[in-house]
Order: structure tokens, then sequence, then C-alpha cells
């Protein structure tokens, strides 16, 4: 623990405070997120509460060689209500009300303004909001002195080579700069970071964890990110996209030109089916009978086929934004 | 009609032949598109055959002076059969079956090699397969001498502006080129054009027209491309988009930086709504009831949202889907 004065926190409050140095926020749009040094959390009290938290099943060591922990919350109640209690069991184990001095935690995120207030009302606790993109580095740093934390995609092989990151020496090291750091929260951000502490932000879209999260809710009944990647695993996305192959006929010819069959064309492309039953009836060589009249006449003569199944349609989600943020981050 | 040597039909059919340049074909993996001038339509042979077309309510008039009309099929049925009644009716006016010279189609489109032994043997008529993006640059020419076809969006007053064409002369004309010419079909190619004939794609995008039927179709039973854009005109995308300011809170201050409230943050990121009952019925400030266990504890304590409006997921599925192929346009 220690109080450092350059850290000012969003009010003008006079009393002693401390800023805290094993514990932090980050609130955005979907989850709250609270990093906490590992011994200091007050696992019996928790329990006492009754309080069930969810706590990613990664942690990472600091400089220091403390534990660090990750717990998530939901942050679109208006309250933060399920983030408050651990919070409050947390702070206040250390910083009971009405001593002194106060804490101060540190936070990032658009939710460290909105809840600002009530975490002061509720914990006496100040806000100080620090940038979230010197966070972001300064993260990679830790990321990168975590065993198997780096990695790429083999796409020969299909799965994720490790890379050995001993020889880094950090973020800090030789061979690290320039690279574009592509932030995926329920929007994007694309940084450009060019050396320790410069960095600009260079792009980003509004395509994405929130939109996996939002569509996965709405079309499959997703109830959490990790449910739409574990169902992802399972499913196959051909079955809701339409691929090169699906538009031209998987005959090989000079017409496909640079394209492979199996190259996508359209996410979710396959997932328009209509019916029209007097079509249906009619005998595919016969008369062509009373189609459906108007501008969506051509829905006609095509029966509704079997909806693909929630795995198809969650691997076929997680690709579109995936994919979408991949190509945006390689034309920036 | 003319018979030009420098067509090739896709098989070695020596007998007469004639290209026909009253009629073409643009066969996508959703629709499929018939042109055809409009005098040629054998109108009273589609009405006794009870065929209910849809055409498309705007013409084009083509540099001789005749009326291009444009009708829509379905280009997923596995035989093409309303776009082939209506083509039987067509084509078989002018070439009865057994006569000679036989027709020759042009065609752009995937399906126009998927499809053409289908359509060589219900019309005895092949398909000669033209370089799609010609046709696009050459279609431009005839758009501009059509009234009202090129606009620009006016963001501030969010109405269409129709860009005077009358001096440009064509596509051909001075201060044309270069252009991007953005393709939306099921998916999205993005040309840059550099002169007359001088093109190349240089990108494009999965997400496009075949992701908006089909996540329209899954997400609120949409039926055809239509229903979703005027469904889009009467929705508020605020309803399924989380913005700067659901994340940031509306207070005015420092902290929102570049970005304004109403900037959109992530599409579809509000349809992620979960309930908990358990926690639901525990008070806000009370103890903190036995919140859902495991990873997905985050959803603990929300109570399910009640869903956006047909209407308001249709805006902002076109809007993420076009506000994508714009920013990858703008990108490139």
């Amino acid at each position: 623990m220690n109080s450092e004065g350059a850290d000012k926190p969003s009010t003008a409050d006079e009393r002693p405070h401390e800023v805290l140095d094993w514990l932090a926020l980050d609130i955005g749009g979907t989850l709250a997120k609270v990093a906490c040094v590992e011994e200091k959390v007050p696992v019996d009290r928790v329990k006492e509460a009754g309080l069930s938290v969810s706590r990613d099943e990664r942690s990472l060591k600091t400089s220091s060689g403390d534990s660090l922990a990750f717990f998530l919350f939901s942050s679109r109640e208006g309250q933060l209500s399920s983030a408050m209690a651990f919070l409050k069991i947390l702070v206040l184990e250390y910083y009971p009300l009405g001593t002194l001095p106060r804490p101060t935690i540190r936070a990032t995120g658009g939710g460290a303004v909105k809840f600002a207030s009530v975490i002061r009302k509720q914990l006496d606790a100040d806000i100080v909001k620090v940038d979230e993109m010197d966070s972001l580095v300064s993260g990679l740093s830790l990321l990168l002195n975590t065993d198997g934390s780096l990695f790429q995609y083999n796409i020969k092989h299909k799965r994720r080579q490790v890379i050995d990151t001993s020889a880094m020496q950090g973020v800090e090291g030789r061979g690290f700069f320039p690279f574009l750091l592509c932030n995926i929260g329920s929007g994007v951000s694309i940084l450009k970071v060019e050396g320790p502490g410069k960095y600009k932000r260079v792009s980003g879209t509004s395509v994405g964890g929130g939109t996996v999260l939002g569509l996965g809710s709405l079309m499959f009944d997703a109830e959490s990110f990790e449910e739409i990647i574990e169902l992802s695993r399972w499913g196959d996305a051909r079955r809701a996209d339409l691929s090169v192959g699906d538009l031209m006929g998987t005959q090989p010819g000079p017409e496909h030109g640079m394209w492979s069959d199996d190259t996508l064309a359209s996410s979710m492309g396959k997932l328009f089916v209509t019916d029209c039953p007097k079509a249906d009836a009619a005998e595919e060589d016969g008369p062509a009978g009373n189609f459906c009249a108007g501008f969506s006449g051509y829905r006609a003569g095509e029966a509704r086929q079997s909806r693909p199944a929630r795995e198809d349609l969650a691997q076929s989600l997680i690709q579109m934004v995936s994919y979408n943020i991949g190509y945006i981050s390689y034309l920036v």
C-alpha cells in the first residue's frame, strides 16, 4: 500500500487517502472485472455472505511475486449490485467505514466514470480513472511473463502454437515493437504501439464482444461468452454461411478464378429460408403455380429448411466477428 | 438481336446461335436477377401461366432508348424453378424448341456457372458468362443517365441529396475516376476503378446482404430484404446497441474525451440480458444472496429486460453491416 500524490481522485476529498496497489477495477459495457492480489481476498467472509463469485481460472504473477486473481461481474445492473457486494467485503475488510485513511481505487473503462458516485457512496472510496491504453500496454508485460499466454495460430494444423517469450525480456525487450494491440471488449479498439508509452488508437469497430453476446443471446439463447465459445467448438459454420462453392457449384473449372470452394462468401448467408405452401405444392417442371405476389415473390418455391444447430450458429458468429476484426486490423 | 462470334458459350455447341441483347441474367447467392427489355416480355403468357413474378419498381433506359425491366427470383432453389418458369416463357416465345438458331444468354454471378447445365437442359439455351466487374462498371454508365440514381447522404439533415449528373457525360466523363465501387451482394466486393475497363478488386467482406437477410430471418422472422429496410425506417437502434453514453453515463466531463455520448460502441450490445430469480429477489443493499455460480455468475442480479422491437433490431442490423462495409471501404 502506498500513498501517491500523482494519482488524483475524481473529487477534491482532502482527507488522507491511500491508493490501493492490490486491487483495481475495469468496468466495461458488459462486464466489470476486479483484479485483486489473491492473498488479500477474505475468502471466509465471501463464503459467510453466501456470495458465489465468478472467478477466472487464470491468474497472473505480478513483478513482486504476488498472484493476481480476476473476478467477473455484470456491469449492466444500474447499481452494479453484485460487484458492489464483493467490493464491500474486500475494501471494508481493510478500510472499515469511519476510519482514515480512506481508500482510492484505480479503475479503467467507461464504468469508472459512470459508477464513481455509487462506489463513493457505498464504500466511501474514491475512484481514480487511469488511462486504459497505458494499462493495456503495461498488462502486456505481465502477460509476457506468464507461460503460454502468447501464441500464434497455425492455420495449417488448426491449432495454437505457444511462442517462447523467455528471450524477449518483457514488452520493452528487443524486437517486440511496433505492434498492433487489438483490445476486444464490448466494442473494439485497435492501437498502434510504437514503443513503451508510445501508442495511438488507429482504428476500431462496434462489431465486437458485445455483438457476439447480443446476437448469441438472441439467436440461440446463449447465457455467457464462454458458452458461445464452447458451443462453437462443436459446430460447423458451413451450415450457416454461404461459401463460394455454394454460389458456383463445386465442379472444378476456370470460373472459380482465385477462389477455392470453401472460401467464405457470406456470413450467415444460409439462414434466410422461407416457405410458400402454394409454390411448394407445384411440381418442379409443371406449371409454375401461383407464386407469392409482390416484391417478396422471389421467396416462392423454396421450402423452409431445418435451421442450423446452436453450435453451427455459434461458430458462424464467432468467425464473422473475429474475421472482421482481423481484417480491419490488417487493413489499418 | 445479333450474332457475335466474340461471345463464347460454355459448350462447344456448333449449331447456329444468337447472343441475346435484350435479356441477361445475374444469378447470385441469394437472388437471381433477370434484366429484360420491357417490350419483349410476353405479358399475356406470363398471366396465362398464373405466374406472379416479382418486378423491381425501377427500370432503366438503355442507350438505344429501350426500357430495361428487372425481375427477381430466389436462387436458393436447387433447380432455380421459379426463375426457370419465367425464363421459359420469355425465351421459348422467340426461340421455340427445335428451331434454329439457338439462343445464348449472357450471365454473371456464381449461379451462371452453377445453373448453366439446368438452363441448357430446360431451354436448349447456352449461357455465356461475362465478366461481372466489367458489367458493373458498364452498368454505372447506365445509372448515370437515370435521374436520381446518384446521390450523397447529408448526415446533418439526415437525408439523400441527389447529385446532378447532367454535366458528367457518363462514367467516362471528366472527374469521375478514380472511384471505389462497392458491390453489395450476398457478400461484398470492393473494386478500385481507375478508368474505363481499368479496375481491380481491392477488398471485400463476407458480412454483406446475405448476413442482413440471414440474421433478419433468424432474429425477427424477416421474409425479404425490403421488409428489413422498411422495418428499419421505424426503429431505434439505440435500444439494441451500446453507446458511449451507455458505458460512461451521460454526465458531461473530460472523461468522454473524443467521443460523444451517442457514439456507437457495440452493435447489438444491449441484447445480452439474462435473469437470475434468486438474485433478483435480493434487496439492492441487502445481503448479496446466492448468486448464480460458476463462470456465468456475472449474470446475477439482472432482470431479463424486454426485448427491443423488430424495427429496432432491423435498424441495428442494417447499421452494423452498412457501417462495417463503409469503414472497410474507407480503410482500403
